[in-house]
């Protein structure tokens, strides 16, 4: 009988996760219905929207107490009983902070490999991350070649993606992040324009230096003051495509937006988006992005831990600043 | 010699206008030069985009201290030397708090009279308000009938349209004002579905119980607490026209928006929007409204003040909530 690790959130947190609001627990799996597959988990993908999950109902209901903590994940197949499932193929969705799950098969999504592509590639370029990167600046953004484009967290996995295809695209791109590392390997090995630490330089004054002629998409992963300075240099017909809200995530107090008034002079737009939303729509994005990667166009960077226990600890760094490009922990190989 | 008497700005507000931010000042109009006319000023619209300009500089310049108050207006036309326009015509446009001014023609809009509207509809239904509501409400609100709408400041001269229009295109309509006896007109004369008084009532909780299924629509004049009340109750796919901010326009602190993330989760937007960017398209909307009318399906109220002097004064209300529909001053007759 095959034992599967599992971390459960038996609390839930307050500020940053902390090791206390999750227990370690092991289950015996049983034999598969029909339907079914028996996945081990290989990649664990760690987002800032977990830290929603873990804390209340929001698109999705909050991860019950006493439950496996919830997360994507990468997985092989081990054993099958479902149609179109085979021991050896790739899978990727909810896998959930465990080493091996039985899932009925819909649940999952199989993925087609791509050949002399390294397996965290799934979960970054050609995952979630890619496709919200991608859909977040063209379909809610809608660039303009020539246009300027501001990323916030422009190094995390979501920020750098988008930086890269906003230069794919012929933008003029910004990007804030907040170490020095950061900074120069979003220059030197990204070819962002112009970056920003916004730990160390004055966030409004850089901006308006770096985007003298205002700021047309402001690609945002942050909100909170960093979103409330941009509004102050947007252009007219600006659009801010929302895609995460990092700075109240694990904050006790959110800040409040005080220059939305600007939305109206600035005839711009703030919208929210969810890449859920654009799965039907994956196909389109995956074979550009799988196009760009081949030709070297599409560089990213994964920062892989090892060990399921890590994860309550190492998911930290999504708040706190301190990965570069896609947090992912390891549980084991392919 | 024709005298023209005029209000200058000669001090910036802070808070409600005061009567010392203002001068009476008086000046001889000379001889009309070719492409001019000189116009009779009949009435002054008072609108919450003017605290704006008297403060600061927006989509429009700062009015300039020591020059004639910015305003919207309606006026007939009392000599001409530019073609197209006789005496006897009917023009709209930055009229400026005074009673005369020669204006170079192309300056003012013409006005096409529809047989049997008083005059005071040029400036109301028919006129940017009524382009604000239309445009707002169908170009960036893009209801279908059965959505839920929720219109703030709906007893305004803006917001009383939206409303009616939302009922016309099938909506279910929610209106927020301030006194019962404007609950009682938007429910009674205008059909407005649900009131809430948001002076006497918990709007989280008004809202909650007039729209239990949620908001689709939000037509927001007012922004702050109230958006950020209505952020919590929007449904997927959410849009918010944001036309005005009134309650930042005459406060000196103003409180910021702490429920922006939702817009993720609920891929909703937040869309400003200026009528003048609407101006072209003026006509489609004017044929619909003019046909609503002459039908007696789109009600409006004009309130209705004599005199220049009164305006700095008068225009408070807009902010302190006293007005009830078009806040106009009449300074003489066709």
């Amino acid at each position: 009988m095959l034992v599967s690790r599992q971390l459960k959130l038996v609390q839930r947190p307050s500020g940053l996760f902390q090791a206390d609001n999750f227990t370690l627990a092991e289950e015996t799996l049983t034999e598969l219905a029909d339907g079914e597959i028996l996945v081990k988990v290989i990649y664990l993908s760690l987002d800032p929207t977990q830290r929603v999950w873990a804390q209340m109902d929001s698109y999705l209901p909050a991860v019950k107490l006493g439950t496996v903590m919830r997360s994507f994940g990468l997985g092989v197949v081990v054993e099958s009983r479902a149609e179109g499932f085979e021991k050896g193929d790739l899978v990727s969705g909810l896998t959930g902070w465990q080493t091996y799950l039985v899932a009925e098969a819909r649940q999952l999504q199989k993925i087609p490999r791509v050949p002399d592509l390294p397996l965290d590639a799934y979960l970054g370029p050609l995952g979630m991350t890619g496709l919200t990167a991608y859909f977040g600046l063209l379909d809610v953004g809608t660039p303009k070649a020539g246009e300027t484009l501001v990323v916030s967290a422009a190094a995390g996995a979501v920020g750098s993606m988008v930086c890269q295809m906003g230069k794919l695209k012929g933008l003029r791109v910004i990007g804030t992040t907040g170490t020095e590392a950061k900074c120069q390997w979003l220059q030197d090995e990204l070819g962002v324009d112009q970056v920003i630490n916004y730990k160390e330089q004055n966030v409004y004054r850089a901006l308006r230096k770096a985007a003298p002629e205002g700021i047309d998409i402001f690609f945002d992963n942050v909100g909170g003051e960093m979103l409330d300075t941009v509004l102050t240099q947007i252009n007219i017909g600006a659009r801010i495509p929302l895609c995460g809200y990092i700075s109240a995530y694990a904050a006790n107090e959110v800040p409040g937006i005080k220059n939305l008034s600007v939305l109206i002079s600035k005839r711009a737009k703030i919208q929210g988006f969810l890449v859920s939303d654009y799965y039907p729509r994956a196909a389109e994005a995956f074979t550009e992005m799988a196009g760009w990667l081949k030709a070297g166009k599409l560089h990213y960077r994964s920062d892989i831990y090892e060990g399921l226990e890590t994860a309550p600890d190492v998911i930290n760094k999504l708040f706190t600043g301190e990965n570069t490009g896609k947090l992912l922990i390891k549980l084991a190989d392919a």
